[in-house]
């Protein structure tokens, strides 16, 4: 009996547990999605209602499959500090203790449910392979990066804050300035535009290009080897079984 | 006779067929032209005659174009509800039975023609393997930016909108913002103001420039890997040759 | 006497070959940067006197230095009508026709003079063949985003037409916005804003970020191609040297 | 005695001698905050005294760090004109000499001391190797991304300069536009409005984004092709072992 239950809400790979997963999957998007919705300035009453009756109907639903997990699972102290036994309560806890506390940051808590989403891509191993082979290479961009962010919101601080003693205030406003232009997002609410700070910004978007879209190169090559690798083992792996075989 | 007609008309590498589809691919970008000239606002009434006409004149032809088709197709089935049966009719269907309908959407359907051109592209033969090799990858990668635009959404929604509940007013208007910030297109049109939205911007856009910028490069190192198994096979092919004339 | 004049001007692996071609391409930045000065809005016209006086020295050393390569050249016509030969012409032509010509667009020729910097470079040539690897891919590429541009723009028209009869009144200001919104430069100066606009804009951005981003990529992966088939041949070459000696 | 303070000054490979790296490391940072929350407009003037008084102890501690580093060097004059020696230097000189100069250019120096935090990194070496591989192409992207960021902002002010004489004033003007527009960064602060302006636009970027993002991209590869590099490296080296052995 517990056998069967086990299978279907801790396993993925039997017909059923599935189904259950698809289900619990699918009821994660639609909390969200109503959650979204709530969110809407000028929404009907009637509709809010409704919203308010759905929001009760999962919070119970994720309640009951929350306290099965909990049944079910063989060490309950493992299940409760693992990190998706953490986001399932968080989930779920706020409404419960939720008289005097801020409702809206437990809200927010609840969409970490999405990443339950992901739990089971087999899809995300080769992603993980790659991302141990330029680990190093990522810690050291990340940092140029953020070293460059530094620098260039001191650099444009120097040349702009007078001319602009609004917008380049400090460093620290800067640093939005440089956040904004190093990534290329490029809003326009802060603009150099002493002549210094210009050239400055050139010289500065020409090394940060190189800089921070490496990462994503980075990452796109490391994966290409990681099929690679992959290839390799299956056909030593065929090798080896050729061999045996003979 | 007909195998002479379906020569021209259903085949491209014969020299009727090839000019018959090169006039069709003409008419298909004249049309084009003469849709998008006759949006223009300040336009001339005689211009817009002239344009009107030679509407009607391409409407005619590439009504003859898809009788002739449906003619000579051996299936006539298959033909009408394969992709390009079936954008053909849409194509010219709307000014046949545009009585009472919105005649806007009609003319939208007909740019699909345009996907005709590509209709023969050798050269598409190895981004199809490349899609191949990583249409894993970037299912995850095309998820992961999703489930990374609705968190950023969520959070922003969460520092801004207290700020500005005009352009921050529910999790949809974030939805936007979101978008435009991690494509890096950085309209300006809905900026972060708070300290804590600006320092959420930046974990944000540092996360999200690595993967937003993935699948081009998956697909670069994709495209460079099929040109090498493209070699490796001809090189085999080459070899097995060679050892045959021996 | 020739032989002697021609190791001067034509060739540059001579040492007074070098420092004539050097002489030339700093007296070309220098023009270049005379032209950019002149520019100037709110230049005293004592330096607009003396810039004019440096223009007209530079004139006549590229004159001299044209009629030299005429001179030298063991077929005339073909270095008239060679690129750099023409470029050459252009450079210096406008000045002695301009008599009722636009002078402007004569000055905006002079600056392709630039490109005889890029000349010798020996670099370059690992850049044409990785060139040559991709080519077809880019033409793929180029014409996959001059499509997608289109119908990004009737796409936008459709939607923010009505809303924005300004920003997107007709086919061809929707283009811009393709133009503006598909690279990620997204100036700000045409924002869609209804949903349906906006909706449509992140699926446009999604599918064009993987394709403008490509060639890029591409590029990248065939230069690093190019270099492992350099480093072949030369090993090849040095394996053929090896058993030779032997 | 020297020796053992050599042991903790000079090296880090020692316990003692991390400890003191780490100790100077966190007061690099620290001091480089304070130096950001002094900028702050609206300051409390006594946070104001305690971030005076604070920098006062950094520099007393730099100003030992500085002469131990002097006296334990072997050779001292090629430390003083070392890079990190003259950091060192003109990071605690200006608060000697500052009777006279201008305090914030002093300030703006300091923030040197930040490139020491990368001075042992190991991963660093895999990146000078990357960059060694792609060195010239680097040489050759950097002078077309110059060149092409000229001659578009004398192809933009040939544009635009009658429609918006302010904006495009002059081609320095305009050179602000090239850099803003084919970084893609895209303030929107200076946007061409003529068809002509527009038309060239759509080209320019089309080919700078193929050129402006090519660096991340060759680095990208390199990093890789110095990884496999380390790899063969490793495997020859073990292989000679291993044949030693036996």
């Amino acid at each position: 009996m517990i056998e069967r239950a086990r299978s279907i809400v801790e396993r993925s790979d039997t017909p059923a547990g599935r189904r259950f997963d698809l289900f619990i999957q699918l009821l994660i998007v639609a909390s969200v999605l109503a959650f979204s919705l709530a969110t809407l300035p000028d929404l009907d009453d009637e509709v809010r209602v409704w919203l308010k009756a759905f929001d009760d109907v999962i919070l119970v639903i994720f309640t009951v499959e929350y306290l099965l997990r909990l049944g079910l699972a063989e060490k309950k102290l493992k299940f409760v500090f693992s990190f998706f036994g953490l986001i399932d309560l968080i989930a779920i806890l706020p409404f419960y203790l939720s008289t005097g506390m801020d409702l809206r940051s437990a809200r927010a808590c609840r969409l970490l449910r999405l990443f339950k989403l992901l739990r089971f891509s087999p899809a995300l191993q080769r992603y993980h392979r790659a991302l141990g082979l330029v680990k190093n290479e990522l810690v050291i961009f990340v940092s140029t990066t953020l070293l460059l962010l530094y620098l260039s919101a001191v650099g444009i601080y120097y040349f702009e804050s007078e001319a602009q003693p609004e917008a380049f205030g400090s460093v620290f406003h800067s640093l939005w300035w440089a956040v904004v232009t190093l990534t290329t997002v490029g809003y326009g609410d802060i603009v150099p535009v002493t002549p210094g700070g210009r050239v400055f910004t050139f010289i500065v978007t020409m090394i940060g290009l190189a800089i921070v879209a490496m990462p994503a190169g980075l990452l796109a090559s490391a994966l290409s080897e990681a099929r690679r690798l992959e290839r390799e083992e299956r056909e030593q792996l065929e090798a080896g079984d050729a061999s045996a075989q003979t």
